[in-house]
């Protein structure tokens, strides 16, 4: 059996002030920094112990992961950045407030633009100052891989080949592994492990800070997943995520 | 021509109280963030840029490069960590203070530990609590690659593989590197890159937290080498790291 742990980066500065992100590379707020602090102090009290930690090339997620793995006295262990870990691209949307968005458009447009799984919110133009096509972290990419938008089934899209051709085979190869990632691309994860349906996936909202913990047997299908520490407050946090989008 | 930058960790716990601390993983201070951050400032502000990373598996030296990093906007960035590039290990000496020492053994003797080329101090025992033997770390070495004690010739020693067959190739291919380590490990690439007899290397000191810039040419030969910023501070700085170890 191998045991494979989530967490979705700590609160950043557009999530305290509720604007939609996506690739916008925010930073941890002083709670998002506590809330990291935290999630290594749960895994370390909890006896988690990693081989090989992942996270996006955004900064809330890599903050996340060095301020736990601080707190468990791994700040030795091998890192690798994966663009495909980044949070879904939020296209036109990125940068505007999603409650003001909610009182220009209704709560419903919102919802969909957050949580449908196939529409993806307007596009940025390519020449839109807000594109991240001249940010060099991505330079290496080839441009159409480099989304102006997506919905969630595009963000499961990029994520999954790097499940299948990294994550997928280290935990196989008896690697502990730690993901701090967003939280799209997390329930991207979520989804297809737990083979969760397109309409249902909606429903599934990923608390920031709070360790998600996967048992997989050999062929990495869930025996089962849990959040690390109070259940209650980690279910408090999901439905906090899943209100943000009212207006 | 190419470059190449290191940057000494910024003060650390160990520092500040004035004790040899070697291959203990001691924090940094408040100050020592600042210096790491001031480091990653300069280089930002001078226009530099990188393409890898390396440190040590210590986290003083870690979250120096973390820190500078993020001022770069390159926590993104592939980070290597090698555990060659510690700090020199200071034998029975770790987590004894340098004054104290300077006052039982004198100023000579303890210079004679910190400064002579193959001289080492006593060794720890493998037992000692103090020993890293058990840290799981280190744990894929060959126990026989775990000091116990070291002069800087032994650091010279084991650095220089990592020179050879990790960042001299890295450099060589065009990648723009920068390396975040230790007094001692930093002194053992200036020696070798410089040339500098081992009865010279006494009289050099690196400083907290300023970037050393090596020009070099084609076959990693210097032309010259600089600290960024202002050289009066750094000079004052390195003079400061020499009279440590007095009574």
């Amino acid at each position: 059996m191998y045991k494979l742990v989530l967490i979705r980066h700590g609160e950043s500065t557009w999530n305290l002030e509720n604007r939609f992100t996506g690739w916008t590379d925010v930073d941890l707020t002083p709670t998002g920094v506590e809330q990291a602090k935290s999630a290594g102090r749960l895994l370390k009290e909890a006896g988690y112990d990693f081989d090989i930690a992942y996270t996006s090339v955004l900064k809330r997620a890599v903050w996340t992961l060095w301020h736990a793995l601080d707190q468990m006295d791994r700040t030795w262990l091998p890192v690798r950045h994966a663009w495909r870990l980044n949070e879904r691209h939020y296209g036109g949307l990125q940068g505007l407030n999603k409650a003001d968005m909610a009182k220009q458009y209704g709560d419903e447009q919102v919802l969909i633009w957050r949580r449908s799984y196939d529409t993806p919110p307007p596009a940025l133009e390519p020449t839109d100052p807000r594109s991240e096509r001249s940010d060099v972290r991505y330079a290496k990419l080839d441009p159409n891989d480099i989304p102006l938008t997506e919905c969630l089934k595009d963000t499961v899209a990029r994520v999954l080949p790097f499940w299948n051709e990294t994550v997928a085979p280290a935990i196989q190869s008896g690697q502990r592994v730690l993901i701090a990632a967003h939280g799209n691309s997390i329930r991207a994860l979520v989804k297809y492990l737990d083979g969760i349906a397109d309409d249902a996936i909606v429903g599934v909202n990923i608390p920031n800070g709070i360790p998600l913990v996967y048992e997989l047997d050999a062929n990495l299908k869930p025996i089962k997943s849990y959040y690390l520490g109070d259940a209650e407050a980690a279910a408090k946090a999901a439905a906090a995520v899943a209100n943000q989008g009212k207006a």
